[in-house]
Formats: C-alpha cells, structure tokens, sequence
C-alpha cells in the first residue's frame, strides 16, 4: 500500500549547464529521473544513456507500479536506446546509473554491448561490477566494458537512497511519516 | 540479414502427456518454444515458468526481431508471469529453460525471487548460475533459489543449439545454406 505523501520529496533537481557534457552532466540528469523516481514512491534510483554526446534514453526504477520485476532503470533505459538507435547493440553508448547495478542490469549491460557504465554509488551488498562481484571479469564473456565505478555525484545519489529508505522504514513501522527532513 | 530458408528448423516439437506434470513435462513445453524461435530465425532458448500445476508464462528469445538486448526467454516469462500474478514477487514459481541464464537473466531470476530454477544445458562460457559464475551463491543477495542444473532433456535442448549455430555460421562463411540434416 502507498504510505501518505510518500511521494513528497524532500529533495531538487539539478540544473546542469548543457554547454558542459561531462559525466557529472549526464549523472545529474540520471540523479533527476530518481527524484520523479520517489514522487512516484518508487525506488529512487535514475539513469540515463548517452550517445556521441546526446541523451538517448532515460528512466527510473518503476517496479512497483508496473509489478514487474525487470523493470529497473537500467532495463527500461537499455531498451529505449536500442528502440532509438534500431540496433540491440549499444556499441559507443554509455550508461550512467545513480547506484551500482543489480545482478540483472549489470548482466544486461554486458548482454548489450555498452561501451562504457559509470555509476555513483558502489553497492557491496547486490552490485555485480565490483561490488558483490564483477560480472565484467568474466574471462570468457563475450564482452567488456569501460568502468566508472563511483566518485560522479556519489554522495548526493547515496543521500537520496538512503533517506527514502529511511523514510520508508519508519512508515512501516508506525503507520505514520516521519518528518520530511528524513 | 536473414539467411535463406533459415526458418526450416530441422527438428519436431515434443507432445508430452499432460497427466504427468514433472520437470520434462514442462522442459518440453520450453523445448517447442526454442523450436519456435527458430522458426522465427531466432537463436533456439525457449522457456515457461509453472505456478501450481499451471503454465503462466512462455517465451524464446526475439532480441533479432525486435532488436532488444533484454528480450531473452527468461525475461520476456518473467515479465508475463509477474503481470498473470499481479505481483513482482514470482514466489512459489519454477522457471523452466533449455539453457543456463546468461549474466542478466541469472539476475532476473533472483530479482524475481523465484522459487526454483531448472536449466537443460549449463554453459561454462556465459551461465551465471553455475557456469562462468554462481550468482545464486553470492552471500548478501537478498535471494536464493532451488536449482536443477542440467540433467532435464538436457541432450536434446543442446542438440537443437548446437545445430542452430552450425547452420549459422555455414550460412555466414559462404552465404550458402548447407543441408537441412545439419
């Protein structure tokens, strides 16, 4: 069931320079697809793909209102960019991702033949390029990608993350939201 | 491109009983949906997922047809399970397919914490759930599932692969079709 005002936000978007395509460019704009993640009551977790220099898809976690389970920011985004660019393979595009990707999306980014992911923050517990494990490492996967493993934004994504989890324990708990400065 | 008459799958479906409802029953069923994408021209994985009893999800691979990198079996079953349930969470679900998930659908099965998985023909070189790497045994991934890894049709399931490439790679050496017995 959704909590009340679970969708209240605490948090704003960021309005990066567009003349400035640098990764903190892109992962602001992934950071931007998590806050309308969390109005939502979704997970906040965002991402967006970019190609020669342009965003060509863009999402958030929606698992809970479409109950399904592949429904992660990165599946969505991975399937629009290759809607987009009429090619399953994503050959020079990068992924940023505000958190490091699950066992599903780390394999997906691999299955899809992404140049490069750059993620902000590092997920020991679940997080398949580096964290729990490294899914890139494989020796005889058929494909390798170039890897930013945290360090983009790394504190404002995990913030987010950790204050909707916050948010979301304590309503579980009582019933009632705690304040919103969570 | 779509080679010539690469739609002519050499092999039969299978037509199990429907009184007998163990794992090569339902294998079976995954078997002719790999015969079907075949027929499609798509690489032969088929799949379906059982909930008490009950077929609720089948699919193959169409990542060709619909150039997406997500649409492997396992996924697109996933996603009708979820959606035949009306829940994310495939409890109580066994996900049954001709050949051991690669690196995403590994993940998927977790993501969806399915119950059990039970897998044909384990793969060395991309399997994630036993093969290159165990992603089920990772020791703080919130999921850990039955698993039957191999053994099921397994001779068959491989057969139907390996002559699928074989074709495969004689079309793409020299543009001509080799015989259908291949």
């Amino acid at each position: 069931m959704t909590p009340p005002n679970s969708q209240d936000c605490p948090f704003e978007k960021r309005f990066p320079s567009q003349l400035v395509r640098d990764d903190t460019f892109f992962m602001s704009l992934a950071y931007n697809q998590a806050i309308d993640a969390w109005r939502q009551d979704e997970v906040p977790i965002g991402c967006v793909i970019e190609h020669g220099g342009e965003v060509i898809a863009f999402s958030h976690n929606t698992v809970e209102s479409s109950q399904d389970p592949t429904a992660h920011a990165e599946m969505l985004a991975i399937t629009q960019a290759a809607t987009k660019l009429g090619n399953w393979r994503l050959e020079n595009c990068t992924l940023y991702v505000t958190k490091e990707p699950c066992p599903m999306c780390s394999g997906a980014t691999l299955m899809s033949r992404l140049k490069r992911v750059c993620y902000a923050v590092p997920d020991p517990k679940m997080g398949c390029l580096g964290g729990a494990t490294d899914l890139n490492a494989l020796p005889r996967v058929n494909h390798t990608l170039d890897l930013t493993a945290g360090g983009v934004l790394e504190d404002e994504c995990r913030t987010l993350i950790q204050a909707f989890f916050k948010l979301k324990r304590a309503v579980d708990k009582d019933g009632t939201l705690p304040p919103t400065d969570a």
